[in-house]
């Protein structure tokens, strides 16, 4: 067993006690979930329409300091529409990380739009805003709409150097802030610093709707529009049924974000719950040579969504080792996404140089994160 | 108050002793949604993998006798999915209903495509396959890649009707059969008769899963196809992030595959009591001259999801005045959708003739039909 591996299993046996198998997250439900999902079968309201919903979104304005937030069905759906919000068309470009989740690359592809790969910078697992204005300099003949910059596992991208290097080039920012409800960059909430941003509630994430998320903007009208079109964009009348636009039906329904508030009411506990388990984790490895826990920026107060271990050199047998002993073990590793760049739907589109985001794939570990102590 | 108002009045305060508002749909939950709900929370499967997403798939399977059904977000999501299956990519034309919910027209246009009106026939209030031999003969230049077959307000259209068509001509047919769900055409159940099928859980729908759909098909090809590409096309691997294609996050969530499962449950009973709500308002306007209950054809056995009162002439302003005198008396009721051809963004699609659409939009009144009896 490597050391790695021997490490991280003391840690969940002896350390923290945890009996079974240690899976990589999974939800906690101590709240108020069970009763507010059986306040909507008693009152009947489950579906698209409900106070729920409209709670929900108050929660989430409130904790982001949005001052709009639009409840949807996913987070691709929410950041499909950002993207359209932000002006992207069929036949347009959009600057992704390579390093994300396909879900990114995605809502480019469901906009009609391809996807254009830059680096990220090791520092914040984040676009690097100095090879993104590179970029942009020299591709100042393509339609390039919008500039994506998700947070990786909660770690907040170098938002300013972003937003100036977009700024400079009249391009909007959109974020992707799917893994960092609850991160701060300088203080201010993540997805709350460009144009417009979507959330997620997948099972997997800090807080869960069962599968859900939202857009967020400080824009009136980009709100309005914005539940205006995931809402069928229907025209309010009391029985008539007309839509003035091609609309999605991207509502999340009222039972889901019944699950959602009673989450939201907790998330405060989970990220401090996360972030506790990140030091945990750096304490574990701290004196391991060539090997070091994720740590985030002096800007950013993380929500440690993922806890990442990062070897120092690529190593992709080490990388695959470590999570089969640890899978063994019953504890439950994985490693970082495959980049988009070497998937074969997204391998043909228009990239930069990917030396850091190669090197990362190979280098990234991410270990068990669940909110709930075992 | 017109008679009709009058009638209908008087058939729910006094025949169904109806107090308070009566909804022109609401769920009905006597089952077991709570437990089941209650057991999502407990074992923390509220998301996109969970044993109801499969026992809702195999139920549902179970009950349209197709031999895949694959559990999506949402009904647009579903025959938007559908759509693709069948073939359709940007740039091609699907012919549907004018005579129709906007979801139909959308996920046409989510697919890049074009929609292509056909008039519907008052027999079915589906499309008439005589109208639309007739115009895909004087079309055979135009790239239309599929029929789409909307069974209105759970009424079947002429199935073999419309087969036998769209075989003539070499064109897919698609079913939206997110009304239908329950009703059958010849004795087997719509959703089960096109290439492939999609199903709604809306809130409003017969069954719900506070919002949900599915795909139908018996072709295991594209049953295997349908689940990969609305799982975000993963390829299975114990902890590799890899994708082959450019998938959608469709998956309904377990928690409201759940709500589901206890709703299928009692669809049964859901479609008696719809049935006998039909027979009862056919019996209330029974003798009054120029109206009438749309009833099924001989070849249908309909769920009656939502019951429809015909004018036998075209009276916008009469079907507005009983809308709004029953609204005024505590009873929701609704005319059917502008039809498609008269809304801003499907205006100027291309289009047949459309004299029966028209007309049975000005005839045409929804009444109260919740399953549960008040």
């Amino acid at each position: 067993m490597h050391e790695i591996t021997r490490r991280l299993a003391e840690f969940w046996r002896d350390g923290r006690g945890a009996a079974g198998m240690v899976p990589l997250h999974a939800p906690a439900f101590r709240g108020n979930e069970a009763a507010y999902l059986q306040d909507c079968i008693q009152t009947g309201w489950v579906s698209s329409v409900g106070a729920y919903v409209d709670r929900f979104e108050a929660m989430l304005a409130d904790i982001t300091g949005a001052a709009h937030a639009v409840a949807v069905v996913n987070g691709t759906a929410a950041l499909q529409v950002c993207l359209y919000l932000a002006g992207v068309r069929p036949g347009d470009e959009v600057v992704v990380p390579s390093l994300t989740f396909v879900a990114t690359a995605n809502a480019v592809s469901h906009c009609g739009a391809t996807c254009r790969f830059v680096d990220v910078e090791e520092r914040t697992l984040g676009l690097d805003p100095a090879r993104l204005d590179d970029h942009l300099a020299r591709h100042r003949d393509r339609p390039i709409r919008a500039v994506v910059a998700m947070h990786t596992f909660g770690q907040p991208a170098d938002l300013d150097g972003l937003a100036e290097v977009c700024a400079d080039h009249g391009i909007a920012l959109v974020e992707d802030a799917a893994e960092s409800l609850g991160s701060l960059y300088k203080g201010r909430h993540t997805g709350n610093h460009g144009l417009v941003s979507s959330l997620s509630f997948n099972g997997n994430k800090i807080v869960t709707t069962g599968g859900g998320g939202a857009i967020l903007t400080n824009d009136p009208a980009l709100g309005k529009l914005a539940k205006h079109l995931t809402t069928t964009a229907k025209v309010p009348h009391p029985y008539r049924f007309d839509h003035d636009a091609v609309g999605w039906n991207y509502r999340l329904p009222n039972l889901n974000a019944a699950l959602g508030c009673a989450q939201l009411e907790v998330l405060a506990e989970h990220v401090t719950a996360k972030r506790r388990l990140a030091e945990d984790y750096h304490a574990v490895f701290a004196g391991l040579e060539g090997v070091r826990i994720f740590r985030e920026t002096p800007e950013a107060r993380s929500n440690y969504w993922l806890a990442a271990l990062l070897l120092e050199r690529p190593d992709r047998a080490l990388v695959e080792r470590v999570i089969e002993e640890a899978a063994a073990a019953g504890i439950q590793c994985r490693p970082i996404w495959t980049p988009m760049h070497h998937l074969p739907m997204y391998r043909h589109c228009p990239r930069d140089a990917l030396p850091v985001t190669d090197a990362i794939a190979d280098r990234l570990i991410n270990l068990p994160s669940s909110p709930a102590a075992v």
